[in-house]
């Protein structure tokens, strides 16, 4: 009997916003394997076993899925977001790479899913509507140099940028570090946009301009966005201000 | 009686990555507004109006659908993929920005979609898995030196990258000169992939390396990938190659 793995994006945790191909997948799954929080917003049932793990160990995670599809069982990976934007797609595939060769053979299938950025993005209006970028502000992956070399050259691209994983409780400095690097390279006041728990009941959108934010204003649970230099706002009476990133720049 | 835009990203084209957000949208819409190709993706009903419109002509769509709800109208802009990456959010905010002061006061909602770029990345992987860019290489709305600039800046930071409408029929000479300046700011064989009708039943995903690339390898339908300088092909022999970036830089 021949097994799969299926690596699923859940979206940011809204129900609403999980695919039909992404729930067909979980109702044909034997196994399910992911970060606890993620696999607990798949449903019990008889026949299907859940296999949350802690954060940080999406290696170990890949290699038990793996593992489990080659005994002929259909795993799911779930993931947050969309499971190729700083999620677990990424870590599976270096799992295969670096694995047994028999797991090559494994029938393996990515199904994309709706990532928090673009769902920031669609709760203000349309920031990310012109040429942007899309960088994870965590530093257990790679040198902090490395990021803010980046970010400095993101704003001197007049890219609108994303940010993932802004402020983490190991390492709290690197949110306001990337902030100062930012107010540095833009050199404007241009509006960055904290987007908390998205598309969930208790979403919080928060727009800010880039000189009077603060690193206490981001967390593992925000989304952060950032406008290029032609970003507009659009004040409203009854509502909250739409905010979007013109499609053209003149010649 | 007051009215309602919704910008619903439809997906890159297959029906099972239509979020239920959007189909519940579409459910109680009164019209449809769009271009021809996606507003033939919605069924006909009675009580819902059809307004397909051709290309190039997103203002025009978007004061239709803001006059249209504030007459009272539930109207759903849709838009291919998500609507907020190179897509009709922006348009219908840059059309309430200018336009009617009244319709400042139109409850407007976006709901994200699969974008093209995410549903390629899953279909080979997770060629951008680690920090990326996403460019729009049509020249119609920017100067093409703006988009030479961000490319090499974009190689300068080794973002992995996205590339959307990367060769029209009317200016095809852009995509070999995108090709060219990559070529030279890359400066390595890292791959290029081509994911044509994606998500479709005549799907296609061509991986090349860089040095080998020609201009005629994309057209309208395909988006276009390149890995950063560290992405990895996983060969095998009963299944195309999986593609990936890595999520780590060594320090």
């Amino acid at each position: 009997m021949s097994g799969s793995v299926v690596i699923a994006g859940l979206g940011p945790g809204n129900d609403a916003l999980v695919t039909p191909e992404v729930t067909e997948a979980l109702a044909k799954a034997t196994d399910i394997v992911g970060y606890i929080p993620y696999v607990a917003r798949v449903a019990e049932r008889p026949g299907l076993t859940l296999h949350p793990s802690d954060n940080r160990v999406e290696i170990d995670r890949s290699r038990h899925a793996l593992e489990m599809a080659s005994e002929g069982k259909h795993v799911v990976v779930v993931s947050s977001g969309d499971p190729g934007v700083f999620a677990m797609a990424a870590a599976v595939l270096e799992a295969v790479e670096h694995g047994e060769p028999a797991w090559r053979d494994i029938d393996i299938q990515i199904l994309p899913g709706i990532t928090a950025m673009l769902a920031a993005s669609a709760a203000c209006g349309a920031p990310l509507g012109h040429d942007f970028c899309a960088i994870n502000l965590s530093d257990n992956m790679k040198p902090w140099e490395l990021i803010e070399k980046r970010l400095r050259l993101a704003a001197e691209a007049d890219f609108a940028m994303a940010f993932y994983n802004p402020r983490s409780k190991s390492r709290p400095e690197g949110f306001g570090k990337a902030v100062k690097a930012l107010q540095e390279a833009c050199g404007d006041d241009r509006p960055m946009i904290f987007a908390r728990n998205v598309s969930r009941p208790d979403q919080t959108i928060k727009i800010v301009p880039l000189t009077e934010v603060t690193e206490d204003m981001a967390d593992m649970r925000t989304v952060v966005l950032l406008g290029n230099s032609q970003t507009r706002l659009i004040e409203r009476c009854n509502a909250d201000p739409l905010i979007y990133t013109p499609r053209s720049v003149e010649g």
